[in-house]
């Protein structure tokens, strides 16, 4: 290792957006986010199972098939309606394996926790995601505890990594999605974005927003029993359905096509992001997921979506098509369509 | 989830320490690290793997053995002589894996980055990251990236977490040292700790001290070649050879014995250590490994462990006894015992 190394000369292997620092939009899950992965993260790990930009890393060891995902969780409040960072720590990483059509089985947990914080918080964020780990049916079997100095941190930033075991036959993947497949949602959009944005910088609304924060590896395994050949599975948390499309749209080289008037939002989601300036399509989810699958089955698989709990407002919100491929369009209320672009750079901070 | 937490009523399941907040001693890796986690984070997440304090997790899946491990970096300056964030991150995590006797195989990358943060320092760190992978034969095939609110940070925090493959017949654990067993190190200790420390807070000694951080996988493969009846594996970070040593000694029930004069340490090291008031036993090492294995053995293990790079500087440092289990004792130069305690708080902070 170089002991005095050369930033000057470092040159970004692929050119980027003009910003020579950091900025929030880098975190945001939109196209800075992608541009900062695919052009410093990437070149410099070149590998395969990095480049699928999945949710995670499908491996092989020793003749089986294992998922590997990692997450950090930096949200502010740390307590919100409807979750904390404690669920979200959890769910998230479940929610990563399971979108690879894996069974989550074991957690590890990095706490980088800030000086001055009172252990009665920590002591209720770990029995949180005790409990969220119990209600997930995985193990948090490994950990690491951090200290940083006071005003160095937000009381508490935690990561946790989680492994797998990926069944037989499942081959579930962002560049599987081919045209002719239908596009299906699991449930109402842009409630947990909405739940941490009413209780951060005094905004509140009438009506309390929940977040939607669960584990969604129990409704993968019955969609998966009644529809095995499912192409593509994806939460869209950090910039939402739309940066999740995109994403999707890009890997598989395919065009998507919405229907606003199916997408299912809350009355007051919907009014909120209304106040706001803020498109529901963009709003983080932490408890549903997208499946792409062939339009055959798309009925079949709405119905075993629906007959779960946390899917009972699922929904067909459109279809995948050979025509403009890397691009997301909707047709709006109104019949025309518009071109659903991936999110720039943060329109909720910091929410997962 | 419970929507409004109770904190007041938030009660520890063990009695800790008299400190109702997090200090910076919570992340030194000696007493009340210990503490935190025993009274805070065991009692939420019981479960056998976790409750071994191990570097990692052995877990069964599907017939076969793996280690799995996490650790969070959150070093300043983000570099110092002999090496990086970057080094630790990746070397830090190999190195737990294989102190489970394990072949470390894939790493997980989570970023936490500071906005302002110069993008030529994230791609040096990244392109460091690569290299050192490389270096230590593993990929690192998953990852995930935050931004945080300039000044809530310090620029730069890394999660990584690592899967590995144990071997079959391998069973290294803390609390398989038995009485009798001889007690080796893998050479200079101390190194890593005073490096930082050296350009920190403006001190700076005459002679550079350099980092020793490493990747040990490569060294543990040769040795449990030459000697597969390994008992304890420990790379002594945090807290540095006297708090692994109490670890290791109360999760075996047994006593540990050193001998101060068998001790490898650099005069440099030596030296600044008088100088700034600590003892070398507590001084974090990065790229060090304590062995515990059957006396019977220790010749042989010394050996191979010299024929190694990294371990040329290898020493027998002491024995297991089955006198004062739980506790470690040190025979000083002028020929008395004295107890070397765990160490309570932080005694370096943030060195990895």
């Amino acid at each position: 290792m170089s002991q005095s190394p050369d930033f000057d000369n470092w040159i970004c292997p692929l050119p980027l957006r003009d910003y020579p620092q950091i900025v929030l939009g880098h975190g945001g899950g939109g196209k800075l986010s992608q541009d900062l992965v695919e052009h410093i993260v990437l070149p410099a790990f070149n590998n395969g199972a990095l480049a699928s930009l999945a949710d995670g890393a499908a491996l092989n060891i020793a003749g089986i098939r294992l998922a590997f995902s990692t997450d950090s969780y930096v949200v502010r409040p740390l307590f919100f309606p409807g979750g904390s960072i404690a669920d979200l720590a959890v769910n998230g990483t479940v929610n990563d394996l399971a979108m690879l059509g894996a069974q989550p089985m074991f957690l590890s947990v990095g706490l980088i926790i800030e000086e001055g914080l009172p252990l009665s918080i920590l002591g209720t964020v770990v029995e949180q995601m005790a409990a969220a780990a119990r209600i997930a049916g995985v193990q948090i079997v490994t950990g690491d505890t951090k200290v940083v100095d006071k005003g160095h941190g937000d009381g508490l930033y935690i990561n946790t990594s989680g492994i797998g075991l990926i069944p037989d036959g499942i081959q579930i993947a962002p560049q599987n999605a081919r045209p002719g497949d239908s596009v299906l949602v699991s449930g109402m959009i842009g409630d947990h974005g909405m739940a941490v944005m009413s209780v951060r910088e005094g905004l509140e609304f009438e009506t309390l927003i929940i977040s939607d924060s669960a584990p969604l590896n129990g409704m993968v395994a019955v969609l998966l029993a009644a529809v095995p050949e499912i192409h593509t599975l994806r939460d869209p948390t950090r910039g939402g359905v739309a940066s999740s499309l995109n994403e999707i749209a890009r890997a598989a080289d395919v065009g998507i096509e919405l229907e606003d008037n199916q997408l299912p939002i809350r009355p007051e989601v919907a009014a909120a992001c209304e106040l706001l300036g803020l498109d529901p399509l963009y709003v983080a989810n932490e408890g549903k997921l997208i499946a792409i699958l062939p339009a055959a089955q798309a009925e079949r698989a709405l119905e075993s979506l629906r007959h779960h709990p946390l899917g009972k407002d699922a929904a067909i919100i459109g279809q995948v098509t050979a025509e403009h491929p890397g691009i997301v369009t909707t047709k709006t209320s109104i019949g025309g369509r518009r071109i659903v672009s991936m999110q720039v750079g943060e329109q909720l901070p910091r929410i997962c």
